[in-house]
């Protein structure tokens, strides 16, 4: 039986030698896209001293929550939000079924493919334009058309699939994050509904860990087959002060970390920042107009203003994508 | 180095012992409060159908989510719903705050013990009583209102505390189902912040996982310190057909398991058994009258008449308290 002696040890010893060199890894790779800096010191930092037992800022795996904005935080959200271009496609797709559409505004303006104009009817025309291709489905259904829809579009300054223009490093964060024993959480001004068909395959987060805006829903039986219909009715905005209020909602928890880009996710990191303990908070800066795009404080999208003043006065994180990021999109040629 | 050998050896089958008696002992004994007889055969059956690597319905991790009503299926909810019974102590515990109570109702009856009379007042007079002893303050200064609560006050019939006026063979059941890889979570029309500082503790069912109803929530600034302000207005109420509507909300997709004991929960039920694949219904049938209650078709409180038809029509399984049940609370003398 020697053999089995000499099988059993070899395993173990591969087994350990592949548990030391996977911690090493862990440490030292869990960002390659990060450069060295102080943005990536204090998020190692952070994660080293709350999840590694001995810790004494260790916190328990239970409250490791950590908070993520979407748009412009984990993909782009030039040259508008893409739920906007969804919105633009699927007037389109829809037109032929509205004839009057060809007449009547915000639609007619899209159907000539002069966005301006159709936005021109600022927050009535938006509201309209929503309901229009966001209502009047049921769930199944309208996830359906999601997933469609961000299967086969394309962004129109790159010419990418939207799935692919998500940021290597926040991806690269997630999981490292999610390897350190957190539980990440979407939460974002766009439809809960909008992001749930793809936020599992694309950032690892799950359904039941994404939060963001809705219209009301109602239950129906149609013909003895249960069904959610989406109701022309805002149910809920998850933006500036409504991103604490959605994160009690549905997590019930106050997050330990919180990541945005812009002034409407500033309520949701003072909220993270007043917990007790250990707290992380983190501002994505948009400094690349060559790899991405350069924007902050005059953009009418992503608008960073007052969180960035905020951010200096309290030390948070402020990520400079220029410098921090050696790559932006996994699709870039290094 | 033989004596190393022997080491792991022995450890490998020690650690293989283990596995393969835990194994057993999970399919033998993880239900002790149970009689053997359909309704456990059924439960057991869905599981090992649902979990088990290599059954021809087995079904990925990610999408075994189990859903419990609260009121009636995991706590007992006589002679009243226990939130009910927070609200009158709450009403009592404000009173010297509120002198114009004395002479008002719905608050005077109360203060004098006559709840009868101050319900008598129907749906309005309800909304008074939830809003003044549930809106005004903060989240966190509610759940410590709760929380001291839950720890001191005692059930009006047995005394106990209600934490203890938890089923013992639904305990065991959600433990059963964590164990088998299911996510469980609560779906109670009582107040979603009036569980959750306990559900974690006596359900071991986590803040995140509980949806219930709710009233709107405001984000404040007060002396530069963030706090979510409880607002006088209804949010959402979960129940009967809203259940769909909260399980989509927090959930996104749809369980594999539904468990309620009325007909506020019928819509929960036929939502989750209208899946694709295999799923579980079940009813708990209030039948004894001598370890817990008796009631029904004919009760204002958790009246099951619909669903219980409905249950016998689909083959829905129903739990038979007085004879499935080896006992009910876990203070029962055996």
């Amino acid at each position: 039986m020697k053999w089995v002696r000499r099988w059993f040890i070899a395993g173990l010893l591969i087994a350990g030698t592949w548990a030391i060199s996977a911690g090493l890894a862990e440490a030292a790779d869990a960002l390659p896209s990060w450069n060295e800096g102080p943005a990536k010191a204090a998020i190692v930092r952070f994660v080293d001293a709350t999840a590694r037992a001995g810790s004494p800022e260790f916190v328990a795996p239970a409250q490791r929550i950590a908070v993520f904005d979407n748009d412009g935080t984990l993909w782009a959200e030039q040259p508008m939000y893409f739920q906007l271009l969804f919105v633009l496609d699927r007037v389109k797709a829809l037109a032929p079924q509205h004839p009057e559409w060809q007449t009547r505004e915000p639609f007619a303006s899209i159907l000539k493919g002069d966005v301006r104009a159709a936005l021109a009817g600022g927050g009535r025309a938006l509201g309209e334009l929503m309901i229009a291709t966001h209502a009047g489905t049921t769930t199944e259904e309208f996830a359906r058309i999601v997933g469609d829809w961000i299967a086969t579009s394309k962004h129109p300054v790159t010419g990418r699939p939207y799935t692919e223009m998500v940021y290597q490093p926040m991806l690269e964060l997630l999981a490292y994050l999610r390897a350190s024993g957190f539980k990440t959480y979407i939460v974002s001004g766009g439809g809960i509904e909008f992001m749930r068909p793809w936020s599992e395959r694309v950032y690892g987060v799950p359904p039941e860990q994404v939060i963001g805006s809705s219209i009301q829903t109602k239950f129906e039986l149609r013909d003895g087959k249960p069904v959610l219909v989406r109701l022309p009715e805002i149910n809920f905005i998850d933006d500036g002060p409504g991103k604490p209020v959605g994160i009690q909602m549905h997590i019930g928890r106050r997050p330990l970390a919180a990541f945005g880009n812009s002034d409407g996710d500033l309520q949701m990191l003072q909220w993270t920042a007043a917990g007790a303990g250990p707290r992380f908070c983190l501002y994505v800066h948009h400094t690349d107009a060559e790899r991405e795009w350069a924007y902050d404080r005059a953009s009418s999208i992503g608008r960073l203003d007052k969180g960035i003043e905020e951010a200096k006065a309290r030390g948070w994180t402020v990520v400079d994508m220029k410098a921090d990021w050696k790559r932006v999109f996994a699709f870039e040629q290094k």
